[in-house]
């Protein structure tokens, strides 16, 4: 696996190139985005099940995901995945939890107390990408706080497939985080309606989630709606900084497991370390063999960095 | 002083005006704020000469104030002030230290740790606004956080009056608060030298503080680019909530305090009290006659409700 590697000297200048980071394009898509917002506005629950029609393929004769489907999520999948997604749930949870806030009260001056509480948001929307993999683990990272957090109503958007069905771990893994409702719309036309709320799909205060260019221009649309998002994330990152005591096979699987969310993906491996320099393409190179994912990863190791 | 006054029934519909905020019209200015960035990001310092000629009338040879500039605003300010100054300070300083998060480590199983750890942004920008009143309590506030958390680089953006001057009160908190340096740069122009960097201007990553409907504007702006920001801050708002044991004076003053920022403000009074209920505007109309703002802050009154 060959990927662009660079010894870098003294020379501060040439690092600029290195920094660049993959390109959100969101201003492009703003008409796109405009027209989308436009309608739900103004067409609610019909706009919903239009967009659904177009952009995913299917006819839906209701967005909310019925009770009956949960349940049947739940007898169709390994009892493996479901003790493997108790134990994420477990670690997320226990997390979290330990980060969950205090009050802070300062007595500023005779008579005079003032404080900092922190107060869970009413209502959250979070939005679950569709596409080549179930995401049950954004899932997991989303509503969990959201839980701990004691947020009233956590609503759940993500695009169905073409039969017009959300993959059963997603299901599972919403069901188990006690989320309210979910409903199956994706794509900018998604976060349109927790913007708006339609008679079926509440407007929500706080929109969290991943996604592609659209929904990103989406959250950034509804942020100037007055919801409040969590970020308008882009293409996956991550930075591994290694020493010579890092460990070659683990320096790998983090950086396969951004790579692999995207062609677009960028991954950086900064060492001090020759001998983690010299071998981490081939270890990359064996890994890859074996991932199901690894047409999408090797394209994205090509856009990415080996610095020394 | 007369406001809106409001008995609520148990028919929750009619509750719907009562919760309308003042209107941010952020998209209305949306080709002015591409144009002023457009410009900026090609013609950087020129730019913001041009801009600041235009709209705050004034021909400056340079943008960053200068150190001798600072020491006269120190010696121009009277006792009275400056220990106020020093006082608000102390109080700031010492909630904001108490606020300060630890790191949480987490043991999540045997071997592995998971741990969450605040770290300070490099480079931060403060917009502080000018026109009628120098917010000098904003450098306080948006400045402490910053020197407490460890900003390295905290710089200010503020538009200079027609001699082409920064208002003393302002200069010598932000050199209480150790602000890296001041720019007499304003409006939608000085948040665009902030996103991209001009010669003098340094480009930040997260940009604070309120303004007017073009800083706004220009913050959800930078924001798509990639800058961080606190929040779209809109037009001033309070809600007071009073049962029978509030203090009918400083009830007012809480509500006077916003009312005063702008005729667009809105302040609520939600009351369980009827005494209060009864003795709220008389109040109003008394402290109101010793207020400098008066004017403002009756116009906002106007917009604003009692509600029991």
């Amino acid at each position: 696996m060959k990927m662009n590697r660079h010894i870098l000297g003294s020379s501060a200048s040439s690092y600029a190139p290195l920094l660049e980071r993959p390109q959100l394009r969101v201003e492009e898509l703003s008409s796109t985005i405009e027209d989308i917002f436009a309608s739900v506005k103004v067409n609610g629950d019909k706009a919903l099940l239009d967009y659904t029609r177009r952009f995913d393929g299917v006819s839906l004769s209701s967005l909310q995901v019925k009770n009956s489907e949960i349940k049947q999520a739940e007898s169709s999948l390994s009892d493996t995945l479901k003790k493997a997604i108790a134990r994420a749930y477990k670690n997320i949870y226990t997390f979290h939890k330990a980060q969950y806030p205090e009050d802070v009260v300062v007595d500023i001056s005779s008579g005079i107390k003032c404080w900092q509480k922190p107060v869970p948001i009413d209502k959250v929307g979070i939005y679950i990408p569709g596409g080549s993999a179930p995401l049950f683990s954004t899932v997991l990272m989303l509503a969990i706080p959201a839980m701990i957090a004691g947020c009233k109503e956590i609503v759940m958007t993500t695009p169905p497939n073409q039969k017009g069905l959300i993959h059963p771990a997603i299901l599972y893994a919403a069901e188990m985080c006690g989320i309210t409702a979910i409903y199956k719309v994706g794509g900018a036309q998604a976060i349109a309606g927790m913007t708006y709320g339609t008679v079926t799909v509440p407007k929500v205060y706080k929109i969290f989630g991943p996604g592609n260019q659209y929904v990103t221009a989406a959250k950034m649309r509804s942020f100037q709606s007055g919801v409040a998002i969590d970020m308008p994330a882009g293409p996956s990152e991550v930075l591994v900084y290694a020493d010579d005591s890092g460990e070659v096979d683990f320096i790998a699987s983090d950086l396969l497991s951004q790579a692999e969310h995207g062609p677009d993906s960028q991954v950086l491996l900064v060492t001090s370390s020759l001998r983690i320099m010299d071998s981490i393409e081939e270890v990359l190179a064996s890994q890859l063999e074996t991932l199901p994912r690894r047409d999408i990863a090797a394209q994205a190791l090509k856009n990415s960095h080996l610095i020394y």
